[in-house]
């Protein structure tokens, strides 16, 4: 006999809690199938969940089942979220940004028995479906007004399958290692992987990760979350929200800056997060409009590095602090959020370059992430925010091994290795330098392609600039420099390559630079280095 | 195997995570040997608490071992709960302020194997020994300078012992539900009972009652810990500090206004924690000097009901808020915490005295604490902040069943009766209104006596003011108003029992008033109910 309660958490307590405690807090979404403003509250909506997974339980939904969500964030979706985990199946959030190749291999690779999805994505789906034999029902999460004819088999009404449903319904206990829900990473190169969250790892995130070191919300919070409940768990912020009363606020389909505005003008929002191209947008819409960030007063800005100018434009015209964040799917996502330490205070005020040097970087993590940095022995390295190596993380919310797959995604002592390179400085902060399989190895020592790229993209004439590692005889890689110019400029290669020196150590400095029509893109926009390898595989340095 | 990491977290963790995310921050204490000022970091300290876990093994400690601690609040106590706990072994905390009877029954109903004392309570042990047969080492928290000469057997001295460890020790890995720590509680009636804390129970407690909703300390706080550490899990704040970071300052042996203050004024304090008891003496001291409470923002107040003067004076005198808690030791012992809500946005401003009864309310549950009101039926009643029931509780960091005891301490449905009575607001605000066996029950409805007195005790001639339900051949019980009167003042029983007229329901009314020349008072200054039954237990009402 247990000394304390043992009975394990439910992650739908999460959302009980809210109900009984914060009834009256409010979940505004605008809906996707029109643009309109949706209310309800943590009450409501609780109501609404038990009803859900009632009706689940009498369409033959069982614990373990795969459901899965293509949707927008607004309360529906979170209603899913709650009933289908609550109940013991597992939610699994499918990413609509995806190919049609992708989403084919996710859902049949998850064998999905249900898909709901927003009316936006119906079509998709339709051209989706006869590949996809394990899905038994299509619930469109709308109300019978906005039921779109369909033509997906078994299409079923989100509102009129909530009727069918019994709000008596009592919660099923399981383990709390039970998996909760599902999200797939799609890495550059292979199938996507599957993650799958249990209610452990979910309500330990959402815990420890709200603590003020974390995301700090509160239930004086009103929180704008538009980072998608489709990707890498909405950052766990829908888990964090309810769990503290925080007001939830969900913009739907709609990331304009003129839209995302208008919610926190007239919706009191405190603070919001999402990735630096949503802000990048805002920021425009605000230049244009001459409007303000109202009640805004931080903003949690990750998904990659947040651009240092970024910080500084919200910072000195909006009076909003960032809060540069840093996570992975494989992380649930949370790895470490930048807030303010007893050791900066007053730098603002003091060396305000000093201070964006520490803002640039991507925080601290909260209790229950481990972090370190290695050589490629596995050697520990030191903490003093010059030296990199690649990112280890271990902890309660850090996957084990990938869904489906036997093989361990850690290592003997479950450390994950995060893919990234990065620094760590004496206070802990982490900077992440480089992905690991673009840092060039020179001499058995390591250059980081990103800082040199970073430096010379400030060089008036440059477009876009790439540092790639190539082989070399005696040194095993040398770091070329690949430059597209600005259309009418001119840099020589002297030029640039002067332009480096002092601002990066002297042996980093690229042995040559080519100069390319364009430099080449991923399907997101980020520079491919995997095709500029390819581009210059039989490239030779000049001392060869 | 599992999906995301399964590795046990060991409640050590915590002070590693402080000692590798916080390292230089910390921890100052007021020594309880001379009442010097020692300063230590996270970092030292945990270097510290391995070695201390190591000698201890070589000692022959195991796992599920209880070692005691007999101590003030200060460094090296905090090694020891972790040091002790990290191993396996169970830190039990002895409160030094128990009769010898109840402290030698506790000690041989644990089995203590070792008991880890401040220099102040060697004396006390040199009493106590012969009656402790389990007890092998006597460890003496200081250094060789400071070891008394002391006739207890097999004393070591604490610093000795230290540097017999190795800080290369292992903590070794076990589930979360394993013993971490044990805090006897001591009721008024019968042997006082064991509440045995795990290192899940504890480390749920320190998170989730780490959200803005309950303490939200940080790494910007600086808390003084005044709660001590042998009461109640120091309300769970030296494991919530580490966590976060926050500076920890503990008071040692010096409880008085002019040595809290004096720490408050040079150590940056921004919050601290303790019973209404120490801020009486503190604001004693404050109003005789003139000083005032520099830098802390707010105080985190419990243990008994803070009064509504205490609230406003710190309010309106101090800018200081005060955060009114609730708990028990078999609640780890957070409860409730009474924080800013939106609903009360501005209240302060336009009715401080609607405000004050809101302050006045012990507060709110955070995520993990559930709560409920029932009548004698068990039925569940209303949250509309009047109808009053007895408060059962639940959760994760809520006792099953007391140490060596085979009933469990719950109901079927792991409800722990709380032994309080408290109404439950729409907001969820839990206020407690009486103790179960005070409460007066007439006509099958009940009366709070608590509520009563506090009306009476605002009368100029009442000194203190008890209400007893007393037999009622009709109604069952009636309530009776006893009154000690201020030397030299006068006041009729009708004069009295008009007073209470339209503040209560008519029918609380008490039947009649009993002059007494002393109020009798428990051994903690507490008005003794128990007693007082006693006293009129052949007592008839007048209209019998």
């Amino acid at each position: 006999m247990s000394s304390m309660q043992s009975a394990p958490i439910n992650l739908v307590e999460i959302l009980e809690h809210a109900a009984i405690c914060h009834g009256d807090r409010e979940i505004v979404s605008r809906l996707a199938e029109d643009g309109t403003i949706h209310r309800t509250t943590y009450g409501e909506s609780y109501v609404r969940v038990r009803k859900l997974a009632s009706a689940l339980e009498k369409m033959g939904i069982h614990k373990g089942d795969r459901v899965a969500t293509l949707a927008w964030n607004g309360f529906r979706h979170l209603e899913c979220w709650f009933g289908i985990s609550g109940m013991g199946a597992i939610c699994h959030t499918l990413n609509p940004r995806l190919f049609a190749e992708q989403l084919i291999y996710i859902i049949n690779h998850a064998e999905d028995r249900v898909i709901m999805t927003d009316v936006t994505f119906v079509p998709l789906l339709e051209k989706l479906q006869e590949h996809l034999p394990t899905v038994e029902h299509y619930i469109i999460m709308t109300d019978r007004a906005h039921m779109p004819d369909c033509g997906l088999h078994g299409a079923i009404c989100y509102e009129e399958l909530l009727e069918s449903g019994d709000e008596a319904y009592v919660w099923p206990s399981f383990p709390e290692e039970t998996p909760s829900s599902l999200c797939y990473t799609s890495g550059t190169t292979g199938n996507p992987k599957g993650v799958l969250y249990t209610h452990r790892s979910n309500i330990l995130h959402a815990a420890c990760g709200n603590n003020a070191d974390g995301f700090g919300l509160s239930a004086d919070t009103a929180i704008l979350v538009i980072v998608p409940m489709f990707h890498a768990n909405a950052w766990g912020l829908t888990f964090a929200a309810p769990m503290v009363g925080t007001k939830l606020i969900m913009p739907g389909a709609a990331m304009d800056g003129a839209s995302i505005h208008e919610l926190i003008r007239t919706e009191g929002v405190t603070t919001s997060a999402a990735v630096p191209t949503v802000w990048n947008g805002l920021l425009d819409y605000l230049d244009k409009s001459g409007q303000d960030l109202a009640e805004i007063e931080n903003l949690v800005i990750g998904g990659s590095a947040v651009p240092r100018y970024m910080i500084e434009v919200l910072d000195k015209k909006y009076g909003v602090e960032v809060n540069h964040a840093w996570g992975m799917t494989e992380m649930s996502p949370l790895g470490t959020v930048n807030r303010n330490m007893p050791f900066m205070k007053g730098l603002k005020e003091k060396d305000y370059e000093a201070w964006l040097d520490i803002k640039c970087k991507q925080g601290r993590p909260p209790f229950g992430v481990k972090m370190k940095i290695v050589d490629d022995e596995e050697k520990e390295l030191p903490r003093d925010g010059t030296t990199f190596g690649r990112l280890l993380v271990r902890g309660p919310w850090i996957v084990e091994s990938y869904y489906k797959q036997t093989a361990k995604a850690v290592d003997a002592d479950d450390w994950f290795d995060t893919g990234d390179v990065a620094t760590i400085d004496e206070h802990g902060f982490l900077q992440i330098t480089d992905r690991a399989k673009d840092v060039i190895k020179s001499g058995g020592e390591w250059i980081s392609s990103v800082d040199m790229e970073n430096i010379i993209m400030g060089h008036d004439a440059v477009a876009l600039a790439a540092v790639i590692g190539l082989h070399h005889p005696k040194w095993d890689e040398r770091p070329l420099l690949v430059v597209q110019l600005k259309e009418g400029c001119e840099a020589s290669r002297e030029e640039l390559l002067s332009y480096l020196e002092g601002k990066v150590a002297k042996w980093w400095i690229p042995d040559d630079v080519q100069f390319v029509d364009d430099v080449p893109l991923t399907a997101t926009g980020k520079i491919s280095k995997l095709n500029l390898r390819e581009q210059f595989a039989d490239y030779q340095f000049p001392d060869q």
